[in-house]
């Protein structure tokens, strides 16, 4: 099994890339291509003593920017390092490609260079969040702004699918986001999405609100993308308000130190349980094979931990779950709409 | 000045809303007009020991349930405790009405009963949240779960009247709930929004990502009322979820149980803090006379503080100033489009 990994992708580098790629070569049995400058990664490596021997470099000239339009990554960016990396895994020059660089222009390019299975109308891109239980996935949590219901329906499926073969959840339970938990409540998006996921083979629950994502009422959330990130973005603001705030409170006075000391040590236990990079990188689902989105500043650790991500990605088959699903969805629908299977 | 309080709104109706009420006409000087069933409210009055006799009751033979249909508030039930308040405030024999029922039918009752202030297309549900530093408004939280960009940016204008006439707040920095700081980013809803709020009289201070909103990132957060309702709704998980993994890192082994009992009480002014009916009901905005739903759960000490919320409403001018930025608004629309002031 061989792993592509972008050298450029991410604020750390291509140091910490080369770092947890090397330490994944190691640890995980797999083989590893890091694409980028092939110069600047050997000079990288050289001055900071990475030892990239087993690692397999592959030369890509350019980088693309997180502030470029996505859509460049097809012509202008052709020779980037995502680009050059999404095309080595379309041509099957390795199983799966991890990426730190741009989301935008990470979903535009595995849209179109490495394409979507057959049957999928958006790849979303899916986030695994910690809960007051087991950890749970909300998808599109960002790629796409604007969902139609049927979009909506095939999230459902695919985030079912991951849940169930990659995280080993047992009968995965699928909510659809929305502002209360009658079928009529929401958009029109909603009220379509809530029929079409009713009739769907996942176990689908119903509607779920915002208060009851973190207290684990689902193991997959549906959601449009704008609602998605707004979900995901605000739970991590969340986070990092309440342990700051905690922090504050344990700084001032004696006493207020001193079990401020033996709370600090708890804090961070808990700070790490918040922590959503330590599930490793974001999913993108609906594409022809694996693509991980890992997180911006990820270091060695999370670009290692993204890389075994995408090998039980491969080695649960995701995407063979995800196109039966698919076939499921479809043939419910013909049916529903009186046209034979 | 008469605050108008639905005695049969909220789950624990009517004994805490005549606690709240009572304690109300005694500390903060206003005079109270409680609408319900009148032999009802005596009985529990004088079963409960409550001295009502400052109160005023005015008779309302029946109550709206909160999963009622909110429009049958005109029709059907036009006799319960809520609509004949809303329409006692609109015939001006008080100043403020206040509930803990329905938010639905308030918001139903609010726009058909009460009316809009002139030029005001939707009434919004606006919500004060605490952040890091000063709490934050969030508007709309749910009254609209579709909105336009003109929709929008009347929110910008009745959510800074607020937080600067009520809250005292200078200059109020309203922002836009979006997934990305670029005035491209988001829907064309967003993109539409974004461009009549940069022209509005609003200290608008761009897009604002649901990370940036617990961390004090704005004043005003506008969003609609799909957006608004997640972001509340997972605020509040979120606090739930946090909270309570805290309590439970603290109930084992000696040494967590020791350092526990000294966290408590820190961990107790933290759930104050986080709490957000400690900041009164949320206001209404856009109605012609002032409405604040009470949360459903409140008791007489929430009760008593959304009169006084009431009460500050009415002495702040919010609603002069909503009509002063309104027009203000709409004088630079016609500016815009070319037309004569």
């Amino acid at each position: 099994m061989r792993i592509i990994i972008d050298g450029f992708g991410g604020d750390n580098a291509p140091l910490e890339v080369l770092k947890g790629a090397a330490r994944a070569v190691n640890e995980l049995g797999v083989e590893v291509t890091v694409v980028g400058d092939k110069e600047k990664i050997e000079s990288c490596a050289k001055e900071n003593g990475v030892d990239i021997s087993k690692l397999e470099i592959y030369h890509a000239p350019d980088v693309i920017d997180v502030c470029c339009d996505p859509s460049k990554i097809l012509k202008e960016y052709k020779d980037c390092s995502m680009a050059v990396g999404l095309r080595l895994l379309h041509e099957g020059k390795g199983d799966a490609f991890v990426s730190g660089g741009s989301t935008g222009a990470l979903v535009f390019g595995a849209t179109f260079i490495v394409k979507r299975l057959k049957g999928i109308k958006r790849v979303a891109l899916a986030t695994v969040l910690p809960t007051v239980k087991e950890p749970c996935m909300v998808l599109d949590v960002g790629a796409n702004a604007d969902c139609r219901p049927e979009m909506l329906a095939q999230f459902g499926v695919m985030g079912s699918a991951y849940m169930s073969r990659h995280m080993g959840r047992k009968n995965p339970r699928v909510a659809l986001a929305n502002i209360g938990a009658e079928p009529t409540k929401g958009r029109d998006l909603e009220r379509e999405a809530y029929r079409l996921l009713s009739s769907s083979p996942v176990n689908f629950i119903g509607n779920i609100e915002g208060r009851d994502i973190p207290l684990a009422g689902a193991d997959v959330v549906v959601a449009d993308g704008f609602s998605g990130n707004m979900i995901l973005k605000t739970m991590e603001g969340m986070g990092k308000f309440i342990s700051g705030s905690l922090r504050g409170m344990f700084s001032g006075g004696i006493g207020a130190k001193l079990s401020g000391l033996l709370v600090l040590k708890k804090l961070n236990e808990f700070k790490k349980k918040m922590d959503y990079t330590e599930y490793g990188g974001a999913p993108l689902l609906g594409t022809a094979r694996p693509v991980i989105k890992a997180h911006g500043s990820s270091d060695a650790n999370a670009f290692c931990n993204a890389i075994r991500q995408a090998k039980i990605f491969i080695e649960s088959n995701v995407l063979e779950e995800i196109s039966a699903g698919l076939d499921e969805l479809k043939n419910k629908e013909n049916v529903e709409n009186g046209q034979a299977e």
